[in-house]
């Protein structure tokens, strides 16, 4: 069968989260919706990161399978190749416009969005001054009072590498809290607006957000540094370390090998190694 | 009696426009009634840009005057010299957050907020590939089809200086159309991103948004550059500039000179000359 690589975007305040739920408006909710609306029957969609309540993607990638007359099918009118082309413009054109396909193409069976995945990039977005409450950005910013950016670099800068990561995550059931973290950087990008940087292999569930947490803590200057790699070592989740707001996250970038031998590769290593993502 | 400039920024997407209109929400009615739950007594603001319905603003300039009486009030818990940063920390606990206060300040007397601006510059964004529809921006963009970036800017360049641009506004009774265009530019940022920006000493009633009709009717390869000169030549609305949707603007910047004498110069010549805003 034909599988399709989607990249997409989405503003997540109008959505519960990523997951399908009963009666609440979710993100896969919606894109399935479009989905069955073209195809006429109900099509699973994996994704690469499945994101919160209220958590932004401009990068986020799924994939979806068609049997080779679906894919026949979706170009009805133009009479040229079928393409994945055509399922992004049908899409878009029956999608709410917090919800946008970016990008589609066709991709290899051993293409798995969520198991192939080298990596998630996710940017938090934080105001520390007036000046930068920037009402055009609200949905996507945390507004916070002044912050210490060299302090929260000093507290970051540890964090980084292979390390267990319980103390900053609500664990699964049964799942390691093991992570590669690759990096996590906060960076002052301008009056008042700071950006935090995290990127892993894959990240244990609210991680992004309990370290941006802990980081606006010390920057806060009501913690050291060093604070961070204490709690970090502790491997026990500290009552002081705040969960960052949702609505200041997005998750900007899923990288992938390139090959289908190397996509097969890497999603056999990490269905056997730690299945979160 | 005390002057006070404050630089305001609000999402447009809620309001109907700038002026207060009995039974609806505005920018200056929200602003207005912030202000007089603080003073206690109603407040009038003089603003430097009358922004439509939908339009937004990142550096829009109000001023306002106090008693002293009142400024002094104002500073009622910390016992710390009254000054504007108070009254603009209460004025934001008070907003909606949609619009903010990013500044104030105690101006010289001759400050006029509208009639001693030098000029005004605004910002239209614009996406023209399905890659750069960013659900996160699509309150504030303009999504088209795809544009000729360089027929858009031949089209531009000959606008800029001083006409009468009568054929690109809604004129005002007995108000003159002359303006001095500073600027008119189209210039692609990224990946399907263009952003248009003009700036002028005043813009007429929805001029900003008929120029940006005209660019990209050209951009879209319906009109030839030159035809954006004709229609400004003819002196008449052609009802082939399509009204730019108002969503896509934002008030960026209105420049003052320095110094009570030049504010005093700019807005004694500005009331001679050209009223409108």
């Amino acid at each position: 069968m034909p599988r399709l690589r989607l990249d997409l975007a989405y503003d997540g305040t109008g959505c519960h989260g990523w997951a399908i739920q009963p009666g609440l408006r979710t993100v896969e909710g919606e894109f399935s919706a479009a989905l069955e609306r073209i195809v006429r029957r109900p099509v699973g969609l994996s994704v690469a990161g499945r994101t919160d309540a209220g958590v932004h993607a401009r990068g986020q990638v799924a994939h979806l399978d068609l049997s080779e007359p679906e894919l026949l099918s979706l170009n009805g009118r133009q009479g040229s190749s079928p393409n994945a082309e055509t399922l992004v413009r049908r899409l878009n054109a029956v999608l709410p416009n917090d919800l946008r396909v970016l990008r589609g193409e066709l991709v290899p069976e051993s293409f798995d969005a969520r198991f192939s995945a080298l990596w998630r990039r996710y940017r938090y977005r934080v105001a520390d001054q007036t000046v930068a409450q920037d009402p055009l950005r609200r949905t996507q910013t945390w507004w916070t009072r002044p912050l210490d950016v060299e302090a929260m670099s000093q507290a970051a800068e540890p964090l980084t590498g292979e390390h267990d990561f319980a103390a900053y995550c609500v664990p699964r059931q049964g799942a390691s809290t093991v992570r590669t973290l690759y990096e996590l950087r906060a960076e002052r990008v301008g009056p008042g607006r700071i950006d935090v940087w995290a990127q892993a292999g894959a990240f244990c569930h609210h991680m992004v957000r309990f370290l941006v947490g802990a980081l606006v803590t010390v920057g806060q200057g009501r913690r050291p540094p060093a604070w961070a790699t204490q709690v970090l070592a502790s491997g026990q989740r500290d009552g002081s370390v705040p969960l960052a707001p949702a609505h200041g996250l997005t998750l900007e970038q899923v990288a992938y090998p390139a090959g289908a031998a190397a996509l097969a590769a890497q999603a056999t290593k990490a269905r056997n190694g730690r299945p979160s993502a």
